[in-house]
């Protein structure tokens, strides 16, 4: 088994060579630069990392890593559409550098490239491949949905929240992780645990997210501290915080939640002071170590080497330690 | 076998029963809507027939005619949105009924949908289809590009317009048909047999609808007469009435594509005359009948019986016979 940071390696040599300088060239440019903005390459690193803790070779599964990392970046410049963000990264996004045309065609193309990378796999695997992805795929696009009715809605419930985080965002962690599993020929049995806890430690990375928007080092927090707040997005810090509060202050918080005032600081501040006075940051704190025990202890059943169980651990440690 | 009128019905009732009422509503309303706006259904009444005609059953081939007729579906969406389409088949476009992210996410979920529907399928039969698929929208996505970059071009040729239309609307007819071959488990040489004549067939459907565009009747033509050359659009009648001008004409011609007057019907009136006295209306009609005689001439070698080969033969007739 090699290190996190060497299956990062070779992946990205992987994903180097990956771009070919195909015709049309506005179609095939935009995806080549979206690829190569860089990024922490998780998905595709867990990948490669499951397939060898099933007694795989990463090799085998870097067809399989690549279609996730492609996936991935197709939801992203989509998404940077609908949000209508300028930024990625740093950069900017597909539809500001070139156009909301080539922003929608090199997505579309993108989605369909991802599938073409299990060709190479024999049809079993390969069936199993694209299912998986399918799935995936499609509720990645429901949890999409999902959040952009919740932006309207005023009755979220904590459950439907969650539901929208695990389709969203955690489901692509657990798949990411099967993929690796499927190509090793795991058990099913397998590649269900594996699928679990990289779908829970998903929920709790997402949970975190929330949790660092708000009360993150700005000077390490690679967005900006305050950013949720600013757009008034309901996470689960604010969920639970209506929940914990009495009516008067869940009519402050929601009309806090309703404005948009230039300057933002006093209202981040508040905000802040109810997520903590409600219990809400606390109770946020505490789901993030549920979903992390949850995935860590689906660990202890896995028929797996206790190395690879260490490494799993500690690769959802750092994961859950950062505070980035 | 049946009728095409027969296929067609038997689609449209496994078509009625594939919309289930899935959640969140506001991602899967908007496929039932397009879905159900109607059309020729063309493409998927060719994968039944094709199955058919290879001694499958047809009742295999629904699952794959339907990915066909979804992913057009999606195309369709994808490309209303980059067109700026209000309408399609009369009445509103999905992203003017509902929005852009809409139109966006709705067509992402129906490209996924259409992989699905592959699934049942055994692997062997799944991969074969999957890969036809993945290679044909690819190719569509990038005549879709090449189409755009022709807007802004003024040196397109005569080849490169041919490999746009083939990629754009041809290469999925042809792949409609040879699905419905792997389902019945043709053989790889009868499977690019009606591969290619599918793919003839298209290409002289699609440069009919370049010279019915100018020269079909207004009674009976679904669309405004004239409307490519309302819009500058460099058709095959453009391109062929460049070539056969000479230089003053050229200009001529030229000028009265880059103009967009308020009253059109002097500038059609011109410009079809050009069409007629440079020879190019005569070109694509001829055009027309080489592409069609090429896919008639394919079927001379295919191993299927007589009684299929007319059937495909007149199903050809009546498409190229079309004044609508």
């Amino acid at each position: 088994m090699l290190s996190t940071e060497n299956y990062r390696k070779a992946f990205i040599e992987y994903l180097d060579e990956y771009s070919e300088k195909k015709e049309p060239r506005n179609l095939y440019e935009p995806i080549e630069y979206i690829l190569r903005l860089g990024g922490k390459r998780l998905r595709p690193v867990l990948t490669l990392m499951t397939a060898e803790i099933f007694e795989g070779n990463y090799n085998k599964a870097l067809n399989a890593a690549l279609a996730v990392e492609v996936f991935h970046n197709f939801s992203l410049v989509h998404d940077d559409i609908m949000d209508d963000a300028p930024l990625r990264r740093g950069k900017e996004t597909v539809h500001e550098k070139w156009d909301l045309n080539t922003g929608i065609l090199s997505g579309d193309t993108m989605l369909i490239m991802a599938y073409q990378l299990f060709e190479t796999y024999e049809p079993k695997i390969f069936q199993a491949l694209a299912k998986l992805f399918s799935k995936t795929a499609l509720e990645v696009c429901e949890g999409q949905q999902y959040d952009v009715d919740f932006e309207t809605r005023d009755d979220v419930t904590i459950a439907e929240y969650l539901k929208m985080i695990e389709y969203k965002t955690a489901v692509l962690v657990g798949a990411a992780m099967q993929m690796g599993a499927i190509v090793a020929e795991a058990s099913q049995e397998c590649q269900t645990a594996i699928y679990e806890f990289g779908k829970n430690l998903g929920i709790a990375f997402q949970l975190q997210d929330d949790y660092l928007d708000a009360f993150g080092d700005p000077k390490t927090f690679g967005k900006q501290v305050g950013g949720d707040i600013i757009e008034n997005k309901k996470t689960y810090l604010y969920l639970k915080a209506l929940e914990f509060s009495n009516e008067d202050d869940q009519q402050q918080l929601q009309h806090l939640f309703s404005v948009s005032p230039t300057d933002t600081s006093d209202k981040i501040e508040t905000v802040k002071q109810f997520f903590v006075s409600t219990g809400s940051a606390e109770a946020t704190k505490k789901a993030i170590e549920t979903y992390t025990n949850k995935a860590f202890s689906l660990l202890e059943d896995l028929k797996v080497s206790e190395e690879s169980k260490s490494m799993l651990k500690q690769f959802g440690e750092t994961l859950m330690n950062r505070n980035v």
